[in-house]
């Protein structure tokens, strides 16, 4: 029997690209010892047309190990990546914290805006961090936001690269550029797996340097005789800081717009990531007095988001700031696939007031992806020369193709793992790796009302409605629950027409049938409220073939 | 005073790109104690349209310190690294050659050609090696050859990182990718100056791996009905390799058809380099019985060399091989830039054969520069992460770009030297580096008539006649200098015309002035000789306004 054992169970991250949580188990004489948790990000899921906001990872799995938890560690500052810790920090246990300055000030922050308190420890980059029987290292590493890392963790078992969300840019606008030599030292010394970002397994060549949008910015302002307005992620703090550099050397007064953006920017300020002359910060009632060529603002809301700062300019919401023929607006970021139709429809909104507009489709080098091209992943294989591959941070076909590039450089494909979320993987002293029995996960989605509120069944019912819409009966009953009035009907997104319609009609009757006292027995509310259910949606389907989500409400007076 | 100096000569590769020869030389309390000399390469001069075939490098300043100088390392294969060893060995006092296996293998050819024993030593990349107070360590490097090295030179005042031709291939269709550990490990354990290749300082990315030209050699063979011709250098064996492979999977013979080519495939096959079944070798003989679907022919001649394999096939020079409708001709390499008349004739007269020919301004991936592109250098001094840099094996406009790069990853300009050739550069202990002293040097050019032989003069004359032509006058005459019969004029590129001429006889009448017997006296040849000069010179430029050169020979009888 192998003394030590060493299990990677991904949460998330894997194949939705956001929602990143991983989990790293070590086992000794079959017992599980110690666990490493690496990130706690929220997730975008697909379903968002149905009023989701965001997905948590499902920690159920972790409930009865909490003592067991060493420590976090945050990779970087992005939403994907820390934006659930402040939903589940306290059923982890409230475990260390280790973040580099930008991340662990976002997170701070985060706890704040909740009331909470928390204390994150600041990354030495110089320090070995022993949990346990794990030691680990940061790296510093490159990424659209200041302060990204990578992690060595090593175990008894063998070395893990853990390198999330990257790029090597060799010449970051902020901070260092990657630490080669740690890297490629741990490669040195033995990488038994590297867990690599695989997002931009398709695309040839290496990623552009975030530097380069930076020239772009000062071309475009120098040649704008009106208001300049960047927009991109809040979180690109290198890419605002890029914009800020522009202006100040156009001697324009820079204004953020939206709560992101204003917020990010003021938390990256206080650490000195975005320094601005104090005669060039200005507050959005300032504007009316500054001639265009003097402005540049800042603006959230670059994918299309419904109430965004950019939104609401382009519907003309902002009193301070009309869009005027000659303005210019740079959108800086590509939109994630899935918000193609919000950003393009935002953009003809702004074009269509006069505003000259500039993103991706006609103009280089307004945004460069944060992720690393298939030459950046494959230098990070050269580098570390791991034994094991696994890709994480894509979807299915990302690592597909990141399989490619790996089999290009000679691994063969039973070296490369393609999980999916839950999918575990066990490491063992021999050096040898194999799938390990899943871990149950559930799709857990946060929206207004609250974490956990939105089940599937939920999601069920709104894409029922979406596609066949909703009927609300509600009724008033008495004590033995028989109907006091007539029952009320009302439907959204379904064909009822008016109350004296036919099908209005009779579905009131099914409705009364139901409740028509039976020899004075007690109706049971669950009762009546199945009852009115089964027998309207029968209605419905026989009469217009449709099936409606059928919602019932009772007062028993 | 400074107890040791070190000083960087580079007595070629500088501007001209070619005629690489690098000189470190150790001073210890003022006295040279230590000279190590990197490469010793050919260049190819800008007047070869004068008949010069090439350059080597001129080490008159070496000649009173041949008992210092400890070795020669050699990068790689190539001509303009190692093409002027046979010229220059004894006059360096014959130090002892360290070199990698492909390239040491062509140095002894070259001396065998020349019937010369030498053996070089074959790298280990393993060891340091000590030469007098220099240690050097060797790197594995990628290029278009295989078994290209960068060197480490550590010195007692500081490390040099020497690092020319390369390119950063992560995929080498044959041999290791570059050794990252040992470069990063260099620059974190400090590097006092990077030597770096700077001829693809223009070129924006990354360079492309020399294997994506493996699948155009496949998708190629598959679709040719006819033979498949491919042409590059003939010590790309990287590239002929990727061929080779290709023809293999087609089940196509294999013909080298050219000098060079035969030899190289040769002297690489003999090391493993170039694996071919025997059952797919042939030879031009064979062809004529095999049909052409089943005919891969690597031929040398891709700059369109007059007299080369490929300029004979397309002349139809060659009686094994004729060019054919449904023959498909592969440049896997661009034009070298003045050579461009020469390719783009070549191709003319194959596609007027029938032949398809595929060449990079039509088709993509057909060929990979050696060289890395700007990524490529910048990941180099990344690494490397030098006080100093000096860009070698480019022009002037290359050097230029390359002090931009450096500059964009933010370097000082007086951190950065580009130097000319014979300029020299003394680093101290203190981590100082300044511009030196340049050391003289001048053309030394190699043709058919042997080394040195051709000298400015020749040079000068050869400029002349291609723009102004020339006249021989050859004149017999007796012991006294008398002329025996009427001289003889023959000219070329020269206005000349029949001998009845007004000209012809004008030029006669002047020469047979000028050997008049002056009472008695008997004329010296070498004043017949400059007299019949400068008069003819005076008399055409009179009645044409054209200044041949004029040759005057003379027989005495």
């Amino acid at each position: 029997m192998e003394k030590y054992k060493l299990r990677f169970v991904p949460l998330g991250g894997i194949v939705g690209v956001t929602k990143n949580m991983y989990v790293y188990e070590l086992y000794e004489n079959d017992k599980l010892k110690d666990i490493l948790i690496v990130d706690c990000g929220i997730g975008f899921p697909q379903e968002k047309e149905f009023g989701v906001d965001f997905l948590i990872p499902d920690i159920a799995y972790l409930q009865d190990k909490k003592d067991k938890i060493r420590a976090i560690l945050l990779t970087h500052g992005h939403e994907d990546h820390i934006g659930a810790l402040p939903y589940l920090y306290d059923s982890l246990g409230r475990p260390p914290i280790i973040a580099s300055k930008l991340t662990a000030l976002f997170v701070e922050n985060k706890f704040k805006d909740n009331n909470q308190r928390l204390s994150v420890a600041r990354v030495d980059f110089e320090k070995i961090y022993n949990f346990g029987d794990f030691k680990a290292t940061f790296v510093k590493m490159t990424h659209s936001i200041p302060d990204t890392t990578h992690i060595i963790i090593n175990t008894p078992v063998g070395t893990i690269y853990h390198g999330p969300d990257f790029k090597l840019d060799l010449t970051p606008p902020y901070g260092s550029p990657p630490d080669f030599y740690k890297i490629v030292k741990a490669g040195h010394d033995g990488i038994l797996c590297l867990l690599s970002d695989c997002l931009g397994s398709e695309r040839p060549g290496l990623t552009l340097s975030e530097s380069v949008v930076g020239q772009t910015f000062e071309d475009e302002m120098r040649k704008t005789k009106g208001k300049v307005i960047m927009t991109t992620f809040s979180s690109n703090i290198s890419r605002i800081r890029q914009c800020v550099e522009a202006a100040i050397k156009f001697n324009r007064k820079i204004v953020f717009l939206g709560r992101s953006m204003k917020q990010n920017s003021k938390l990256a300020g206080e650490i000195g990531y975005l320094p601005i002359p104090e005669s060039l910060m200005a507050n959005e009632d300032d504007l009316v007095k500054l001639p265009p060529n003097k402005i540049c603002l800042i603006a959230a809301g670059s994918q299309g988001q419904y109430g965004s700062a950019l939104s609401k300019l382009a519907d003309k919401q902002n009193p301070n700031v009309k869009i005027k023929p000659g303005d210019k607006i740079i959108f800086s970021s590509d939109p994630i696939p899935g918000n193609e139709n919000e950003v393009y429809g935002l953009i003809e909104d702004l074009v269509s007031q006069g505003a000259d507009v500039v993103y991706s489709d006609i103009a280089d080098q307004l945004h460069s992806s944060g992720h690393g091209n298939q030459e950046d992943l494959k230098f990070l294989m050269r580098f570390t020369n791991p034994k094991y591959l696994i890709p994480i941070g894509g979807t299915v076909r990302h690592q597909k193709q990141y399989e490619n590039l790996a089999q290009d450089l000679g691994y063969e494909k039973q070296k490369i793992f393609s999980l999916s979320e839950g999918e575990t993987i066990w490491f063992t002293k021999g050096n040898q790796a194999h799938k390990g029995e899943p871990v149950d996960t559930k799709n857990i989605y946060v929206d207004a009302y609250g974490v956990g509120d939105v089940g599937n069944v939920v999601l069920r019912d709104r894409k029922t409605i979406s596609s066949e819409g909703v009927v609300f009966a509600f009724l008033v009953v008495d004590n033995m629950g028989r109907l006091v009035t007539r029952p009320r009907l009302v439907s959204r997104g379904f064909v009822f027409e008016k109350e004296e319609g036919k099908l209005y009609q009779g579905a009131l009757k099914i409705v009364e049938n139901v409740l028509k006292p039976k020899s004075g027995k007690v109706l049971e509310m669950n009762i009546i409220k199945r009852g009115v259910i089964n027998n309207l949606e029968e209605y419905f389907y026989k009469e217009k073939g449709r099936r409606p989500l059928i919602v019932v409400d009772a007062v028993q007076l």
